[in-house]
């Protein structure tokens, strides 16, 4: 099942699909000649939004939580790439350690570290799972919902080593995105940290991940000849934003005044018949805490107490004090009267899978990965990697094929952004 | 579908896989560094014979071809793989010239080579297919059993580059084993040549593969702490044999009684009741042309004509001067009593898929690869990587995994094979 593009819209509807898949030589030859330049993160998810007219990334984690919610069906493709990544970044592994977040209580998320860890088994690794979880004394069993369970023991430290109760790891193998900063018990550790702890939270900002990806969108755009706003949401940021305290709001509300205008002069030049808008978010973080949509400027001033304590705090209970201002992308896929937007899962520098997020009470501009939001997980059926240049471009393997040229734009992205970022634990 | 184990053997039986099993993490690092130190071929076939007791490469093809009886499910498992083959040993090409075999009356050999062209298409490579039949002029368009089309354009030489009309690729990929000899057109080119000219018939031999498996059999034997001789079927040459002439037969007969000699030894000391038998085959060549199942000395003296006419002459004309003993391994793996024997497909140094050669018209001790051999490919059903380690060692994801080890084995000695063979044109 494919979504169907719903919008009344005239423009060049599905031109970008085609493109992309006219170009398909020239991109690949293009993203081969990246990875050789540029190392890719051990894995990563790319949410992207997808109105017909423009396709883009809107988020990039790299510690991705929905592995269990791929089609087993790319099981071998995910262990094939997990072969390639442990090749390049640690070949003499032989033994893992897996960190997760510390949600005991989301079964859905315990789903998905039992999948990664079956997944890094099956690449011929000994797996076994270290929790970060305060005053964890004992190793502790937690049931799956699908049957089965996963046993977290308590990470110790062992000089510079992280270690288990009789088990002394190669590499750790991090799906913990450190949103509450970097533990002490991991700075200065000798064995490898996959991804590194400058991929987490407490030193990323989604801000130098975009600017990195409009380089990347801007190279993209000259190769195949688009305009890359057509890939690409405009962002800015304002930095000494506090919502309690109310300070900083006439800044923000002057850069939404600005994006929304540069937003609708871009709707003019493609004739799109549709309400510009954007959405502030905290600019290190996840788990769509903290994320408003907005349509004008007077949207982000007075708000009530409400909407205050919404927007002031994140996951784990950071503060938000530095906000990305970014173009909303309109969600114009539907499947059963349901928004659908795509989540795209790489290992190493391949597509290795996706799914849909689909969800009935959402709007076509709202985020759909926000608290208390239950989405159904829709598996992609066909992988991304097999179009078929002689179909239409929304056929199933042809825009699977798009999603995943877009994910890997924001994986170079990423690529480049961890080249420059800095651990300031 | 997995074929049944059907002997009255009361040896060692599933043993051996279930060590292959248990030693996964211990075997997945050992190849890991196996790649790291050794380049692979850029595509490779296995021939294996499961006997229970013992599971054994006999044959391994540099220029594979049957892609077309992989399943489909596994098509993006080919493509990720040629992904990372292309990254490694050609990154900057673009355009491929596919040069497969003269057969353009064989439609199933035309389908392997449209699903080789469909897999490189799909890594994002520009495709056309050139063909050394003496005399083409124009493009050839032959119709496929499944529909479709291939077109097969005259190869012609620029200078020190081959060109189809109006197309200069950046490399050349070969799908013929060059059992005829290295034609004058492929010398000396300026392109890649994907596998390199020393890969085909002309310069290899199979002994010196099999001489590099005795190496590799030694090391994954000590690596795993099992008898080498379980993966490895003892061998032996003949130089200077003549079938028409009638000179060498005493060499060979010496070398046959040898070799069931030691068989017999192994036989006796892991109780297996069954009589040794050694395969008689030209040591250059392949087609399963020019091959002999003998069980005695005397079956190798005084051949008649016809006998004599068999092996003497293998593909292209090629006169037989050389031959390899080979310990035979009994195919103990039926599927409706039909005679079953796996075939490994491998593209860089994943394991992408395989199917099983089913033949009711032969016994477990004939080489199914025969001419006027029809056997039914039987694709596998699940992939080689994703081993069941809490199940029994011959369910099916595990049986394949064994597969999977022993044809990467057999990979590992090709390559060992091709860094020390020259090219002698």
């Amino acid at each position: 099942m494919v979504p169907h593009l719903t919008t009344a819209q005239t423009g060049p509807l599905l031109a970008l699909e085609q493109h992309i898949l006219d170009a398909m030589p020239r991109i690949e030859h293009w993203l081969r000649k990246q990875w050789l330049e540029h190392g890719t993160p051990f894995y990563a998810s790319v949410d992207l939004r997808n109105s017909g007219f423009k396709l883009a990334p809107v988020d990039t984690n790299l510690f991705p939580g929905g592995f269990n919610n791929l089609s087993p069906d790319f099981g071998p493709l995910c262990i094939q790439a997990a072969m390639a990544a442990v090749e390049k970044i640690c070949p003499d592994a032989q033994r893992f350690m897996l960190i997760p977040e510390n949600h005991t209580r989301n079964g859905f998320y315990l789903e998905n570290v039992a999948a990664l860890a079956t997944i890094l088994r099956q690449t011929g690794l000994t797996v076994r799972i270290g929790s970060l979880i305060p005053d964890l004394e004992e190793p502790l069993t937690l049931e799956l919902p699908s049957g089965g369970n996963i046993v977290l023991e308590p990470v110790k430290r062992k000089g510079n080593r992280l270690v288990l109760d009789g088990y002394d790891p190669c590499a750790v193998i991090l799906n913990n995105d450190l949103s509450g900063g970097i533990p002490e018990i991991l700075q200065n550790i000798e064995q490898s940290l996959i991804p590194p702890l400058k991929a987490g939270w407490a030193v990323r900002r989604k801000s130098s991940h975009f600017a990195a990806y409009n380089r990347v969108a801007e190279e993209f755009g000259a190769l195949i000849g688009i305009d890359p706003w057509l890939v690409n949401p405009y962002f800015s940021t304002c930095h000494e934003v506090n919502f309690q305290e109310r300070t900083g709001e006439e800044c923000l509300a002057a850069k939404v005044d600005e994006l929304l205008g540069r937003i609708r002069e871009k709707y003019r030049q493609y004739e799109i018949d549709h309400e510009p808008f954007v959405i502030v978010k905290a600019n290190a973080g996840t788990y769509g805490m903290g994320i408003m949509t907005v349509k004008s400027p007077d949207d982000v001033r007075g708000l009530n107490r409400k909407q205050r304590n919404k927007m002031a705090v994140i996951k784990e209970g950071m503060e938000v004090s530095e906000v990305i201002i970014q173009e909303g992308v309109y969600t114009f896929e539907n499947i059963n009267d349901a928004v659908a937007e795509p989540v795209v899962y790489m290992i190493d520098h391949y597509v290795v899978g996706g799914f849909y997020r689909v969800h009935t009470g959402r709007g076509i501009d709202e985020n759909l990965n926000a608290p208390g939001m239950h989405f159904e997980p829709l598996a992609f059926e066909t992988p991304c990697s097999m179009p078929d240049c002689a179909g239409k471009p929304d056929t199933a393997p042809n825009r699977f094929y798009a999603y995943g040229v877009v994910a890997r734009l924001a994986l170079l992205a990423a690529s480049l952004e961890l080249e420059t970022e800095e651990v300031v634990a």
